[in-house]
């Protein structure tokens, strides 16, 4: 394996773990958040205007923290500092 | 194994890996959602209509976590830069 | 091990593995909406069309979920680009 | 080991390995189904026949995720591509 | 190690893990279900007859479950196409 | 170490972890209808002979699930395939 | 390692492990078993004669559990045929 | 390493995991045990002498599962038909 | 391998974990705060505001704890000083 | 490392390791019957003594459990008859 | 590997898991603090001012737990007593 | 690593693992004891003095298995046969 | 490596470590006393003070658990006796 | 590696680890003793002051649990026979 291949190699794995990996948690809070909007609509329609509002909000900061992952895989695939240098080379 | 032996074959792994993890916690929030959504029906059928439609919003974001993953697979099989420049060389 | 039995025996492992895993979640979350599902019916029959409709939109979600993990193990092992490359060479 | 030894090897593991792996979570979802049913049938007699319709849609669609991994054992060692590349050289 | 002595090594340890891993939660699925049919008894002693009925239909698709496993194994152990090719060579 | 020796060390490896493993969930689930039974007998004991009745029958079906990891054990260890081709030998 | 030594060692880490795994889900169902008993009791102390006699029932069926293992493990001990084998060689 | 090292070696190993793990389950079955006694009695202070009869045969019962393990580990240290063997020769 | 491609390998895989890792329980965290607050406004809807801010707030000091990690991942790729040191000279 | 040194270091590690894990569970146990006892007492003052003299009772059994694996790591060190075979050689 | 660069490495290395996991279980705590919080709130809306200080202290010595890890975090990278010894060598 | 070394090595490392496993969950028990024997001092004030002479009776006997531990750990470092024997040769 | 560069590599590793571990369930413990408070304060305004104290004595207990840890690895960086002595060396 | 890098080896890892693992479950009593004080507080202002008491001898018992390790970790570091051994030598 000579420099290069190793590179791409822990890229590869590491762009894919990292989103596998940070999707799971922002979908679990997302889905207890859901789940409690919609058991809240239920309970007290009136107040189904400010829990959809504040439901977008949290699901918009959950989606947040799964796209940082996501912009690490995609740093890591797409504009790779350490794989630029060895090309580079 | 040479390098682009190498390279296909942590692609082919991640790519199967990302995905299998990927899809593992969007389909517990789906289904705790579905779940709540179903009996917070059958406690208050007149905000069906209110549930139902926050539910599929839900359901989408929810979604869009997987195919984040799903995403990630397919450029590893289909699109991937270092498969690409191991076999241009 | 020459390289295109590297690549075979990676794209057999992950093609069952994917799928392996994949199935575990989404059968998870299909068993509880049918749980909360008839739970349901039985405590509000007559919302019981309501419940069933919605029911079956979910689990075809949920269903699709295991289905991203299912063709990827399938290109795995009928449509694999690497193994073509290879078997090409 | 030759070449063929490895992937009779790798396919007789993976073969094992899905259908142990996939049969897990379906068989739970189809527990938690068939108790909740069998507790609200007690509970609401008169919903029985729906409940019992509805059940049977939903094991069978948890009975397919577990086929799903039956079928890719099966794959694995009756119609292997792989194995066959590998016999027919 | 020669070639034969791999596949049977490999297909001892798969068939007692498919089996043993693949009982464990068909059995769990179970002994939820009979132990909600007992209580569900006691409590409306009048259902019994559905009850038992529905039960027996459960246990039978988990025990289905738990079969497709033990079948694996029994393929494995004396019917493994991948053994017959290594003694036939 | 020679081929018998490799075969004669992973079945009774096998054998043993087979039996360790499958006895472990039938018990979980076999404990579990014990108790329930119990507890519906002190809430209603005049369906005490229905309980009793559906409680054996569960105990034999999660006994089953035991026996079959039982007899792959007592295959791999009285009447092994494998074994016995290269004694033959 | 000659050949019998391989064989004991492994016999003699099988035989621990089958009965030491073998032991634990046994003990978690007769403790819950028996704990179910004790609160049925208080709480119906009518009852007493008819729990205590399936409660016994139900601890001597998953003692047999606890015995399987115990059984596989002196077999391995004291009339194991792999080290019958080797030693009448 | 020599034979009887190797014999001894694991005997040690096993001898001491078969007793750790084997203590733990029931242990906690007797913990459970014991406090739903005391719960038990503490509630009906009349069940008191049927509730501690119970729960000593309970116990014995738990502590049996404990010394089949205990029983191992003495075989395997002072009377171990491998070492012997070795030892002899 | 050669030293800087071991630090350029370390450096993307602990950039990928840390902020894999990182993210995952801060989601946990807003997942459940978004949660309560959804059902504290269903029950108490003029205190709506008061709740809205101190969530925003609480979502504020929990994505803190996400942004480190991603902080840490970002000077791994972007401006490590190992790396430096290496490529410099 | 010749022969004693083995026996030495893998009874030193046993002897830790069985008295470290086997008073984990008994641990267990007694906190959660001390944590009953107490607050049966709380609910009920008048049974203070039969409570405390079962509690004692289970304690002591609880105990005994803990005490095989010192039993055992005592043995270990202090009276190991494979150190004292390859000590007398 | 010379060794700069394993002091290096594991400085990265350590970098960054010391802050991916210390961030964990202090996010959980904020997490679980701000949601009783403004369920409490929602209880007692005139305790509000006291809950939200109490509520400010407490998360001020969460995140003190967080910045520990952090801290080290920062150590090791542009601060590392180690590296400076190897560099200045 | 000559003999000697090995001994302390291992001697070291179980004396470290075996106090810090074996403090885990008497620590656990004993939080526990102390959460009940303060909850059940607030539900009854008048039984304070039993409950706290109890407790400290409890709190004895679970640090007294932690102190085995910690015996064992202080032999392994200043009292060790087998150091002992290897030091005097 | 030579060894002054291991005893560095496991400084900095088990500093990390340490640290990263140390403050986990400590934060927990935090977590868990600031909710309860919280919770106490809505309940029961006017014991707020008393709460507001006894709260924070635990959590400067509970912090000084957590300091330890940190002063362990504050040792280890700058204070290390090991280094010194193989620096001095 | 010679001799007493290995010794100082292991010490630092045991000493980081033990004093790291040691403090876990402590805090975690601790967390839930003072938790149930506050609450219990709450709910019964006039017993405060023999809760507080007892809250503080359980913490002063629980943290000498921690304590224990933090001796070992001491001793490992400052304290060492083995180190002296060797470096005596």
């Amino acid at each position: 394996m000579d420099n290069s291949t190793i590179i791409a190699m822990v890229s590869i794995i590491t762009a894919g773990v990292t989103t596998g990996i940070g999707c799971m948690i922002p979908a679990l809070g997302q889905g207890k958040s859901i789940s409690t909007a919609l058991s809240s609509m239920a309970q007290q329609p009136d107040a189904g205007q400010t829990i959809t509002r504040t439901l977008f909000v949290g699901l918009a900061m959950l989606e947040s923290l799964a796209i940082y992952c996501f912009v690490i895989s995609m740093i890591l695939i797409f504009a790779n500092p350490f794989w630029n240098h060895f090309i580079a080379k």
